[in-house]
């Protein structure tokens, strides 16, 4: 095939070698690189040529001119996720560890859509899932092997259609299973003979915003600012879910005849880490609601990664009370992105809700019954095999050495949590959980000045919420410790930033 | 940090090392390595520990036994969807490049969630989608750059509620394409008043499972067997739509007050390439619907690829009237899993089904309006920097080398057609469009027979449908010419595989 330039394996191999060059001047790179993008809207745009190369008259030189241009077009115009000074949003992890395990999945490309088309994607999968559910602390109603239950009998079985077995996948991100979760809700109320225009969802109005589009995708809301059939509980001054006024709406709703199906808490919340009761929702849930219950679901995307130290795990008290959970080792345990782990106690629903079978994916397992294919767990059909990086890192760091990456990050939050409260300026914003620290200033005009100034200026990288303090909407500033390789000389340095410019605004 | 065991770089780079030695050694062993897994259900389980390890005493050995596992646990455990004797579903192709560009999205490790989030992320995609769509034949209206345009006034503006201008994004799968684009007419019919109950959904019987898929996400059918919302519309001695049909269904629908909101249409069906008429089915809702017509999404995932050559541009004939199309590289264009293309004529009417900004994502270039924020396209909010990879199989090929490829496989995929024609026991189904090869035997049973003892043989590996022939629903054997090292020698022994078995079944 002399007209297909196909990479030979001297060619794959030498420019892998040069671009492990380049990526590792990349991450040296970060130590100095400031973490903001450097161009405006259009720079990469206007740097890229309009038209695909029509062909490639030597490939060498094409692979010298595609590092230079990662170097001086898309580097430079990047957030850089992994420098140790980033500290926006919530943190997305790449390590050694990850990367060789998307390496390994993209030598392989399998499609593991069935048991059948990778039986190794799904059954790595699955031990994963029942591994993580171990290390994590999760009730036994979420593992997918009888022989990894402790006891059948522990099994927690209150609330009516949960007749299915647990288990857990990988989903791509935690919408995705906030989504998944919500269709499962709506559906089992739907196969009781609710009418989908009968139905209300349940969330905090904390929850990522994911909740409203996922309502939105599921026919439950007509656009963001649709409150018809979504109901977002007020919260306390921590950012949890308030359990009475949860009583109340879904109360109203019952009365009106309506049909709670959904009720979404949050184990961390994306603006401040506030934490849903779920014991007293859960009580709620029970009091009020006949059979089919509503669907409740974890959204435990970031905190759940701290819930493999034994001390955060009073933060998921009345776990074994949800229908099912998420939490994201793309965030915060080194896995690179994109790996959301999601847990069911009952598979049964989430099947009913996304399973078809066409004539060209019939095969003997599964019709035997005999094999989990997880394209019925999830919102495509193709899917990646994303176990492999997880299963590299959980054996390369252990589960001690993922440990103390988390518990090191907490120690620096707080050590700039104290920082921050010791010094006027600063107000300290919510109830500190993990690694995440939030502060404002006297005024909002000051706080988003800080937090424009800090970015603008690219030393480090903070991201912004809104969230009532003593009863008034008030810009508040985070940050979010939980970079690979942020130590505390970076934590030092992001003080001295909010410091310094905290000082240049009030001259 | 001494207690984090993260990887040094001597250590990182040592490893890699030795995973792209396994990599060469895994790729080289597909020549000679059945394409079909050995084990059966559980096999796999019951090699991998219980429980995750505690710690790694010592990395090197771990890492060492990792390579192990990786050949003597997953490997032989694998569908190999790279093997150039894989012949089933439809490829899905790696290559060298696409598996660099993966590596450095998987150093980046960025999410491109927001254009502010890692401009170069965004701003790639966005050109790449405009290369594509030039390079595939693709009307000017589903550009995204006003000077990628040759004429805003050439946009064909025919039908309401196109207000916003095109545009292009990657997505994981076609599912989610699909989805995308029924939640789009979905809300565009809402938006214009009419109820949920009310709506009707139109594909073929032929269309692939994740658009019924889609409309039981979309809360327009309980479950795969609902059809109170959706109307498959029958399909030709070709797999095609039949435009006669879908008149029929459309005005007894509008007959009976439902309103359309979204057609199907495909290019290139799953079970034998059937292609759709793309002009008869628009001219069909045309003269029936009202305005805001319902959104005509044409899925093209497999096909798609072959519109790169000109000689297959007819098959999309009509494109030009379609709000929104999909094709996937990482089917037929050797750009590792995952990655679809998805254009629409109407990003407005995505954003409504899609958008929310909470206060955590508002930034200046978003309220600005100056930028597009890809994760108002998709269903979930994080993205990966999935556009690297297709820069680097763009330019590494070059449009030739990969027209190249598509000519090559097509060739190989009529001259297996011929050999099959050319013997009596065989019998050609459908109607060949590109390199999907479909025959049956005398009966089902003979033909299913057949398609097992290939594939439990393992030599080459083949998928099956059922299709209507004279009236009879057939069991039809599938034989998809397109792993990236097929070559002539391959689609011999693929012959002579067929030959054999069937000689040995009739015996």
């Amino acid at each position: 095939m002399p007209d297909i330039p196909h990479m030979t394996p001297d060619q794959f191999r030498c420019q892998a070698d040069r671009l492990l060059d380049w990526a590792q001047q990349y991450w040296d790179s970060l130590e100095q690189r400031n973490v903001t993008p450097q161009g405006g809207p259009g720079s990469v745009l206007a740097a890229l040529p309009d038209r695909a190369p029509e062909r490639t008259p030597d490939a060498d030189s094409e692979w010298d001119a595609i590092r230079d241009d990662l170097d001086r077009i898309i580097a430079p115009n990047l957030l850089h996720w992994q420098s140790p000074r980033y500290f926006g949003y919530f943190p997305c992890n790449a390590s050694g560890a990850g990367t060789l395990g998307i390496l390994a999945a993209a030598v392989f490309n399998v499609n593991g859509m069935l048991w059948a088309t990778s039986p190794a994607a799904t059954e790595l999968e699955t031990r994963l899932l029942d591994w993580c559910a171990h290390a994590f602390g999760l009730p036994d109603r979420f593992l997918s092997t009888r022989d990894s239950r402790q006891s059948e009998a522990k099994r927690w079985g209150g609330s009516a259609g949960r007749s299915g077995g647990g288990g857990g996948c990988i989903q791509g991100t935690a919408s995705e299973s906030t989504l998944v979760a919500m269709l499962a809700g709506r559906d089992r109320a739907r196969h009781a003979g609710a009418p989908i225009d009968r139905l209300r969802v349940y969330t905090s109005d904390q929850a990522h915003s994911s909740v409203i589009k996922a309502a939105m995708i599921a026919g439950l809301a007509l656009g963001p600012d649709d409150r018809s059939q979504i109901r977002l509980i007020p919260t306390d001054h921590a950012g949890a879910m308030r359990p009475d006024a949860l009583r109340d709406a879904m109360a109203d709703d019952l009365d009106a005849g309506a049909v709670p199906c959904s009720v979404t808490a949050t184990l961390g919340t994306t603006g401040t880490e506030g934490v849903d009761p779920l014991p007293a929702i859960a009580d709620v849930i029970d009091a009020l609601c006949p059979d089919p219950k509503p669907w409740l679901h974890v959204d435990a995307a970031y905190t759940g990664a701290a819930l493999i130290c034994p001390e955060f795990r009073h933060l998921a008290d009345g776990m074994d009370r949800a229908d099912s959970l998420c939490l994201n080792p793309h965030k915060w345990l080194l896995t690179n992105f994109d790996c959301d782990l999601f847990w069911t106690a009952d598979r049964d629903a989430i099947t009913a809700a996304l399973s078809l079978t066409p004539e060209y994916l019939r095969n003997e397992a599964t019709d035997a019954g005999a094999v989990i294919d997880y394209r019925d767990w999830q919102i495509p059909l193709g899917r990646s095999f994303r176990a492999l990086k997880l299963w590299f890192v959980l054996r390369h760091y252990g589960l001690e050495g993922l440990r103390s990456y988390i518990r090191n990050h907490v120690a620096l939050a707080e050590s700039l949590e104290q920082r921050l409260d010791a010094d006027p300026r600063f107000h300290l914003v919510g109830t500190r959980r993990t690694a995440l620290v939030c502060f404002r200033m006297d005024s909002d005009g000051h706080t988003e000045a800080l937090v424009r100034a800090l970015n603008a200026r690219g030393r480090i990288f903070l991201s912004h919420t809104r969230f009532v303090v003593n009863g008034e909407s008030r810009y508040v500033a985070r940050v979010a410790v939980g970079a690979p390789r942020t130590e505390a000389a970076h934590v030092d340095e992001c003080f001295q930033e909010i410091d310094r410019a905290a000082t240049a605004l009030l001259a």
